[in-house]
């Protein structure tokens, strides 16, 4: 028994499950684009792995297209296509300069053409080409940051402000067709959302927008005003979207492999939003009642749990969730609790998550350091660091949440 | 189909299941007490139960004896012993009179006579002669409740302020044997610990007392400061000790009477110990992924969540559970979520705890309420009423630890 061996088998496969490629690839094959033109756009943290898995798949038979990505994200040419990388969270000319690119390329186009749209976490930032000007946007921005909109509110106005967004890139490329490929960061998968659906009909309406501006006294010039007052496509005859990398395959993909390593894998959710410590403790309480059942057990939770920061610390929610469960599983033989960020980073650290067992605590007092006292100040990652307890796999280039593994070796 | 019923039918056999007269049957089965004498003291929140059941057993054995419960608990009188009621969850003059009594009763015995010591939850309270002043001890007991010290916390700290925690009413029994029969209402039956170990050896240490006083800043008096570091006993070689009543069987027994209702019961953890809106997260998180598995299940969790008090209104650890959970199961249609103490009394309520289901959210709302505020209020109580959302059990007799339960049924 070596559960430390087996966690890692089980990160493997649930990261390799959820890598772009393995969702491109799949969601190409058999796919007939006819005889016209074929046209790339790739948008998002992941578009550039998106955009290298289709040509690795269809080579020449794309004629053109269009990378637009994080800072740092590319990871070099690819033929035929033009590749950018632009500002996020925050948009920057570079945003604009390459989603210009990006319309310019799907422009023109006939019934007989495909536009192959490839989008992932990120793309609300990186593609975007306002119909306001620059400093009207800006200036909405703040006041919509300032007043305490949430993220769907703040969508549901800036979509309207957009020559992209809900759905109406999709019109931009008729009478071509629209092949999605999706790759949801997004619990739930609600895909007007993800990078604020530019192929995907909008399910917000100007009423909703126009109640929002209201809600917080938002003042907007003329020209905004008439904007929100502009309806986005409700129905997109022209896509076919395909939606893969969920935190569900991640799921499936830990139990999958967990299963043949021997253990008898539960699946307890897809959506984990609880307070990343709480959950550990819950995690740990499921140890001390199933160690004893003489059973292989692995208990799975997908999601994206949440920390509230108290203390100044280095961390992340996953490393948070593996040393809370320390405490809780301290002294056990035969358990330990993993939890890992798809992406490859867990907060501001260069660890993927955390890995604990029965003799974390103890190693950690050993060296006169109080679990309550590091997640107090919020700095799992040193303590887990004295205990070889990070899991570190670098960035993975993609990001369809975490996944958190409780496993169990039965005593015979 | 109908959750609620289901729910209330899971509800009534789980308490049944853990009634205290069964487990004083069980354990008076048999015994021998010779000829000497034999007092019997019942202490907690079962007591008048557990001493009911011993009076039925073993009628005029009893020489004489106490009993002492929480106010409203007794059901009448009892021949040849004499029944107080007192404060709970903060000790009162009634407490320590009571205390007071019962250290008369055993005292001057012999080594023929026997004590029989019939203990429950509640017994921290109620069972009680302080070393330090009535307002030294409300004012740190205050403090230990305001700053979210879990009952293993409490109980550290409060034991060595004690005349009869830790071990020391035991040694006020000497030389008479001590029978002890305890209901277990702590994860995990660490006998010290219920009802703050009157007749059990103490395991806590002076050292892990202070260490609790100063990890949450608690401010004590030097009287206070000086007890705190007087040693209790380690050892007792008049005392036997049976355990009986845990949470473990609250758990079976709602599992076996979800599988009588159909459902697939899969039993979690026996020693939830998480914040209880978290746990009521976790559990809507799970309803989430299974909803759609087309099956009905029963996910159950026995055990005690806690509360860190964040607002002044009224409610428990199982209302604030249930609460939370009917943020994240808002809108579904065949899940509902309750929690329950088995006491029947949660928090300083007269309900014993909570059940929501998706209709609770929208029913909320229409009446101009939010979950999110109602739980920064720690105010589930109101909430729940207004959506007839409370469990009324009335007092049940019996304390072991809460359950809590998320039923699903499939969609076919």
């Amino acid at each position: 028994m070596n559960l430390r061996s087996d966690s890692d088998r089980i990160i493997r496969a649930a990261l390799a499950a959820a890598l772009p490629d393995t969702a491109v690839r799949k969601a190409l094959d058999g796919a007939d684009f006819g005889t016209g033109r074929l046209v790339l756009v790739a948008v998002g943290k992941a578009a550039w792995q998106m955009a290298h898995a289709a040509v690795e798949q269809l080579g020449s038979r794309i004629s053109s297209g269009v990378v637009i990505t994080k800072y740092g994200h590319s990871q070099g040419d690819l033929p035929g296509l033009k590749i950018f990388e632009a500002g996020h969270p925050v948009p920057d000319d570079n945003s604009f300069a390459a989603t210009d690119e990006a319309i310019r390329a799907v422009s023109g186009l006939t019934a007989d053409d495909t536009v192959l749209f490839l989008i992932s976490g990120g793309g609300s930032a990186l593609f975007e080409k306002p119909l306001i000007s620059r400093d009207s946007l800006d200036a909405l921005t703040k006041q919509l940051l300032a007043c305490g909109a949430d993220i769907v509110e703040m969508n549901t106005v800036r979509k309207r402000l957009s020559a992209v967004k809900g759905g109406r890139f999709a019109r931009l490329c008729e009478p071509a067709h629209v092949m999605s490929i999706v790759l949801s960061d997004i619990i739930g998968d609600p895909l007007d959302m993800i990078a604020s659906g530019p192929a995907y009909p909008d399910s917000s309406t100007c009423e909703q927008a126009r109640a929002i501006i209201a809600k917080y006294g938002i003042t907007v010039d003329a020209e905004t005003a008439k904007l929100l007052d502009q309806e986005t496509p409700k129905q997109l005859d022209n896509v076919t979207t395909f939606v893969t990398g969920s935190v569900r395959q991640l799921c499936r993909a830990a139990a999958g492999q967990a299963r043949a390593l021997g253990y008898e894998p539960v699946v307890l959710t897809a959506s984990l939003s609880c307070e990343a410590r709480e959950a550990g403790t819950f995690f740990a309480n499921i140890a001390q009642f199933h160690a004893n059942d003489g059973k292989d057990l692995a208990f799975i939770a997908g999601g994206e749990t949440v920390v509230h920061l108290t203390g100044t610390g280095k961390g992340g929610r996953n490393q948070e969730l593996a040393l809370s469960a320390a405490a809780g599983i301290d002294g056990m033989d035969n358990a330990c609790v993993f939890s890992v960020g798809s992406d490859g980073t867990d907060g501001p650290t260069d660890a993927a998550g955390g890995w604990t067992d029965g003799t974390t605590a103890a190693k950690l007092r050993a060296q006169g350091v109080q679990i309550f006292d590091v997640l107090k100040n919020n700095d799992a990652y040193h303590a887990l660091k004295a205990v070889d307890g990070l899991i570190i796999t670098g960035p993975t280039g993609t990001n369809v949440n975490d996944v958190s593994v409780l496993l169990i070796r039965g005593k015979k």
